[in-house]
């Protein structure tokens, strides 16, 4: 007998009739002999009309009393998936966030959580009762209630695992788990047997919409090995889990992309101490995330500086470096929004060289220029021109024997 | 300055644009030098919602899940207010049920106020927060969601008036007042200024639907005033306070009617004791409320038994008595759905003889036949075919003085 937590999104719980589609699922699951912890987000769409009500009424809602209102929805489904398992005749009892209670930080609408107490469920468990939990939700330690931002039901599920030493915390999605790389541009993309969290941090945080990063980075703290699966069919998923000599024979995982940054350049920035901070420092005020950034090699004492911020966040920045520029001297600024980044990914390329190389050469191979240049232990991303991005992705998909099952060792 | 409380109905709540009027009134009182403490119930309609969308999701909904998920129509209703009123610049927080907590017992879904703590209120209080908390829902002793059945918004505004002494209650809602009777039937209903607590308390069992029952029982075991007015205009409405010396000068103050009973008579029933409990206890476990009873003097040893139910468990109803009546050898049943129950209320009655024989008078001298008279210190209730309420009612109205603004004085 093992101690499963289930995590079903929006989706899986977008309906009455998928709501009981759920319940069978974790009924299953029940009979199978295992205790069961249930984390639902809300109906798909209920969070947006929650939200578009909260619009309506102002233009910047208090985040307090947005938490407040947003942290109903995943109070309508989970009941709904408690009646549902009731009257077919299980035990079952929900519960919010306030009542575990997962216990978060203060930052409204995107809190962390800091404790989750395991004792009210536990208790439940014993007598053989199903818990479902909200996820998305919290309360801080004044006894408000909190969120955790888009997608931090994947989080309330991880950490509920973690909280309760879970065997495995099974993430129900649309998608039947991790993908090399997204299937709507290369068909022959395969699903990943399983993927290190750090290769998964990279994926989430370079474009995959998979799983949230949070919960990653929890499931990596904590060791709670996810596993990626599909509420619409029985088909095994991707397990997120610790790295293994597996992996390590990999060189990439996974190919993603990302569409919604943007490039601002600086030309001619005086070359000297503290140039960068006075240029970063009001973007960053401004609550600005300053992604990849390229300085080149000083020429007479002055510098060229090119950095990529969120698309949305394009007109607030210009206005913001324009003014900076003028301040410290520079010649110009130039912004291109028509860029993509294309990233690989793999713990493998950590001991092996000529990953980088390969990379590029490939682009080249294809007459992708390649503009930006960014690296870390386990990823290389390229900013490249956005109609190339397709392209990258499918040429980089093959280059590195990702389209076959047999994925290419060295 | 005063310490009110004041309760916005559904209707009051039922758009942005009606909340967004219900948070001027309240920032107009806060402007006024008050303490402020509103509830409110859910937007209009969406409790309804959240009703149909658990029956759809099974016949009979787990008490305990069902009151989780119906609570969420407040939480969305009081994060909305608050947010105009922040948006206005005033300071406001909104508390659900667990928040206060309102203590509730674990009835689910018809749970009773049992405690309500005051110190987190009056802390924002005194730091100049207007506090806004969720009707209808609290919290029991275990840590449920818990309901307290429709109307319940009005019994936790008089409650958590009661908690925090405030000076008075003002239940805002979409009539101007306590009329003297349904100004739909009588056009010349006169508002009421003031009533006292009993006579409220006969008026609302008896079908007025201005007040929940429980919440005038609340008032009256506390002591708090509590003003019925409009949300929509700034008239005064009518207070519900302590019975005064005015109001014993008022013989009949006003006149109710009820068209959700029926009648069921059994004939030719053995007469012996503890006949009525054999007839009565089937009902009672089956949950149906009997309301008059009336058994004819024995005739050679056998009397005959009418009694009257709620409509809707007519049918049921009949089924058991039919079963009861063939057991204890009784001739018959038979059943009329077509009846109404026409009251007068008035605390002056106690000190007046002679008003029932009025009513009785009155009803006569239109050809109205009485089938079932019921009293109590301070109403006389009639049982008359139902095609004859609106005539009754009118013709009551007029004959106890109550159709003109001086009210008949004895």
């Amino acid at each position: 007998m093992a101690l499963v937590v289930q995590k079903y999104g929006g989706t899986s719980m977008g309906s009455i009739e998928r709501i009981r589609n759920v319940a069978r699922r974790v009924a299953k699951t029940y009979d199978d002999g295992n205790d069961l912890v249930v984390i639902v987000s809300a109906m798909a769409g209920e969070t947006n009309k929650l939200v578009a009500l909260a619009n309506e009424m102002c233009e910047f809602p208090s985040d307090r009393e947005y938490d407040v209102m947003v942290a109903t929805g995943e109070q309508v489904s989970m009941s709904l998936l408690a009646m549902a398992l009731i009257s077919m005749g299980y035990k079952a009892k929900s519960y919010c966030g306030f009542q575990v209670p997962i216990i978060t930080d203060s930052s409204f609408s995107k809190s962390r959580i800091e404790e989750i107490s395991d004792a009210k469920i536990r208790e439940d468990l014993k007598n053989g009762t199903i818990i479902i939990v909200a996820g998305f939700q919290g309360i801080d330690r004044e006894g408000n209630i909190t969120t955790l931002g888009r997608g931090g039901s994947d989080t309330s599920a991880v950490a509920v695992a973690a909280a309760l030493k879970a065997d495995v915390c099974e993430i129900y999605t649309d998608v039947d788990g991790v993908y090399t790389t997204d299937p709507r541009i290369v068909p022959e993309a395969t699903k990943l047997e399983k993927i290190s969290y750090d290769e998964m941090l990279e994926m989430a945080s370079l474009g995959s919409k998979v799983l949230q990063i949070r919960s990653v980075e929890f499931a990596k703290k904590y060791g709670v090995v996810v596993h990626v699966r599909s509420s619409f069919n029985d088909n095994p998923g991707t397990l997120v889990m610790k790295e293994d000599a597996d992996m390590e024979t990999v060189l990439v995982s996974g190919i993603s992309y990302n569409k919604d940054e943007a490039k601002i350049s600086v030309f001619r920035v005086p070359d000297k101490p503290g140039i960068a901070a006075l240029l970063f420092s009001p973007l960053s005020h401004a609550n600005i995330t300053v992604d990849m950034i390229i300085q080149n090699v000083s020429h007479e004492g002055y510098t060229d500086m090119t950095f990529t911020v969120p698309r949305t966040d394009l007109k607030k920045a210009l206005k913001i470096v324009e003014e900076t520029a003028r301040e410290i001297g520079a010649s110009g600024v130039v912004s291109d929004a028509n860029i993509a980044k294309v990233s690989i990914i793999g713990v493998g390329m950590r001991s092996h060289s000529g990953v980088a190389s390969k990379m590029f050469q490939v682009l080249s191979q294809e007459g992708i220029n390649i503009q930006m240049i960014s690296t870390s232990e386990i990823k290389i991303s390229c900013i490249v021109d956005a109609k190339y991005t397709e392209l990258a992705v499918r040429v980089l998909h093959e280059a590195f024997g990702l389209s076959s099952s047999d994925v290419a060792v060295e």
